[in-house]
């Protein structure tokens, strides 16, 4: 099946907002400020019954009205006028729109929702009752407060606009390529958007937050597309007890399934679970970044190596990784033989190793420690804790720059998948996280989900689909 | 039995550093310049063989040649002159000692270790292979750098020093009273200085970290102790797995026994599990506001009520009370009467409770939908999301200031326990949560550690000791 082009609503090349204002709080006055502050250089249209100009753009009266007809619509009005409206856009050969409005299939309003779809006809449409689309690549059709940032790989597509109001406000190094909500689904459903996503060249990876399951042979299809194309995707789902479902019903109306069944569905297609929000965040940033995912040796025996300056840190890390059925072998009798000659006499050969603080700061000495665990036949994965404070004297400054390009320097050396991960999740500083992707090594924030993250790389393979 | 006295560690007036050095990178220079950077106003000497002066502190060539003998010893000098200076102390009645010094028993120096504890005698020792301690009431005794933060109601007492100094380095609200590392607990273990810090009336809450099981009578009298003061506690181990309790024998050489065994003997004295480090803080931060601990009315319909203003939140909530055990009871006719006047008309009544962004900033309204939902007979405990990020453009301040001040108002009226939490770490800002705390309502980073939060605080209550 080829996926539906949705180009006009991915990289529109001109837009229109229907309900254009500077009536600061509306969503009309929201949309045309997004769009200026994230720089798109397209047409745009602002459409108000009285209204000659908003924001510098100029107006019409319909979208009748316009020159021609535009990529992608932004339709900022009540709900009870949006079908005229939609039908409107479809008819004048607009190629896409988004409904921001509440009070459609939500509220009860199943016959407004109804006449919304009619009018739509072969045109997209993402929502209603959603936040829109943010494409960092293409435009801002938002309706709520947006602070720029700079386009990344990590697309989010969630049924939940909060969640993706939150995730917009994470730095860490996560960078987005695209933020989706897609509210009631009425027309464009998370996996109609994945399928269409999977096809850009500049994606990493994808977080699907779901209330619905939705149709699951097309969510099906689409993560199968995504492993082809070797996109990773991240995927949380509600509804895991008997409250989260009924919780999920009270805010979409959608009714879940058996959750276990639709987990086997995803894992079955290559695609990562997550259990909490945060995790799925730094999942599909880890999963952003190609060289961090393992392939397979076949080796039953090759699994992780853990590098920590810290004791306390090793058994936090061995005790995660025990939870997780996450092997690490020991090291073999070269690599013991290699770090003598690298670690401090203080420092106990293993796996987690410990390289402890007494080397803090010697860049060559630290990317050598790596390489050698690195060089170990059994392993396969690296996960290299690196906690930095927000704040710290300038005197120490080098020595954690020393720190940070040493485990990099070893990384890239190295020719196996690294991840890099702070013990607590405050401790990942944005510009350390970015230059660690640069090295082609993702990272992310905590413990817990740095073994997550570690577990979801081994198993969510491109592999198993070519 | 009598609590030790460790006020000469603990509030120290008098403070002495042998091995003052200006050298950078040294624990001498570091203890020297951490003592001026948290202003301690006590007495401060250095002791160098022929040093006169070392940042601005007078030197003397020994310790004997003191004046009088000061409260705390720090001892800044390589591992085998040690017990020297720590049978000098002892001899001229300095009160305690800190021995930064590794290359003792964790290195197989066991005599050197034994030849230490015996030249401290009576006197209290902590270490040695340990940071020392930051008593933000006292005085910094530590030998890493240090970034002075204000004084707070949580202690830290960590066998990994790492751990403690990634704790130093965390905001979003977490203030310390002290923290402690204890390194090789060869004269003082960590449940002994508990059972000293909880004497102190300006502590709120404890964490925990341990590695190995240490006297399990003496931690068990020290939590009871604790639990009769009202001081919340929240203890981390390491060895919940066998690749962990192997990690954490690496490190200090201490076996762990039964983990169950210890988590029991933990929870039966009123104290709180953590599996991770992040949890531990967070924990020990909310423990630490009193009237976030939830006393059990009896009432077994009773439980938590989680209000937010996103269905996604309350579904992932819904889904980690779920698999927590934790019980989301219904709201009664009449709370579900008071909230219709209250809620817009989109929202549903239930709990969670999805108040919806449509009221957001409204201060008042909040206020009295979170007053409402407390009065429930069935609801014992509130759960309220609060996600701010850290940049905003100007306009939205004065709405998330609103919403900040309406569920602080409503929780200060409710007279239940309530706890914030923001549902991904980075959302909880430093200033906001200090905000929170100053009313009363302790607030965590993260939905999967707020729910964990939760849990402690219905369960670790000092009523069973009473």
């Amino acid at each position: 099946m080829d996926p539906p082009d949705l180009s006009a609503l991915l990289r529109p090349r001109s837009v229109a907002v229907v309900g254009a204002t500077d009536r600061p709080g509306s969503y009309g006055d929201a949309a045309l400020c997004n769009l200026a502050a994230l720089g798109f250089s397209g047409e745009v249209w602002g459409v108000h019954p009285t209204r000659r100009e908003v924001h510098g753009r100029r107006c019409v009266p319909t979208l009748e009205d316009l020159p021609a007809p535009v990529d992608a619509v932004v339709v900022a009005i009540p709900a009870a006028a949006v079908p005229d409206v939609i039908g409107s856009a479809a008819r004048i050969g607009c190629g896409a729109a988004v409904v921001f409005a509440a009070g459609f299939a939500e509220a009860g309003a199943t016959v407004l929702q109804a006449e919304l779809v009619s009018a739509a006809g072969a045109m997209p449409v993402l929502g209603p009752n959603c936040d829109g689309l943010v494409s960092f690549h293409g435009a801002a059709l938002w309706g709520d407060a947006l602070v720029p940032r700079p386009a990344g790989r990590v697309a989010l597509i969630s049924q939940s606009g909060n969640v993706a109001v939150n995730a917009l406000a994470v730095g860490r190094g996560l960078s987005f390529h695209t933020v989706a909500s897609v509210g009631n689904q009425a027309v464009l459903d998370a996996a109609t958007l994945l399928s269409a996503l999977v096809e850009d060249e500049q994606l990493g990876s994808v977080a699907l937050f779901l209330e619905s399951d939705g149709d699951g042979a097309r969510l099906a299809d689409a993560l199968a597309r995504a492993a082809e194309r070797g996109i990773g995707v991240a995927v949380l789902k509600v509804g895991a007890t008997a409250a989260g479902a009924t919780a999920a019903a009270a805010h979409t109306g959608a009714l879940a399934g058996n959750q276990r069944v639709f987990r086997a569905l995803v894992e079955e297609a290559g695609a990562a679970w997550a259990d909490d929000v945060h995790d799925l965040l730094e999942l599909a940033k880890a999963l952003a970044v190609p060289p961090a995912r393992v392939h397979p040796s076949g080796a039953d025996a090759s699994g992780l190596a853990i590098l920590t300056c810290s004791g306390g840190d090793s058994g936090l890390a061995a005790d995660e990784a025990g939870r997780l059925g996450l092997a690490l072998p020991p090291l073999g009798t070269a690599t013991v033989e290699r770090l003598r000659s690298l670690l401090p006499p203080a420092a106990t050969t293993g796996n987690p190793l410990d390289y402890t603080a007494m080397i803090w700061g010697e860049r060559e000495r630290l990317a050598g420690i790596v390489e050698a665990v690195a060089a170990d036949p059994a392993i396969d994965q690296l996960l290299l804790f690196f906690d930095e404070p927000a704040q710290m004297e300038a005197g120490l400054r080098a020595s954690w720059d020393g720190v940070r390009e040493g485990l990099a320097d070893g990384a890239a050396a190295s020719g196996i998948p690294a991840l890099v991960a702070s013990t607590l999740p405050d401790l990942l500083q944005h510009d350390s996280a970015a230059a660690f992707v640069a090295r082609g090594v993702p990272a992310v924030g905590g413990l817990r989900t740095a073994l997550a993250c570690v577990a979801a790389l081994r198993t969510s393979s491109a592999d198993r689909w070519l």
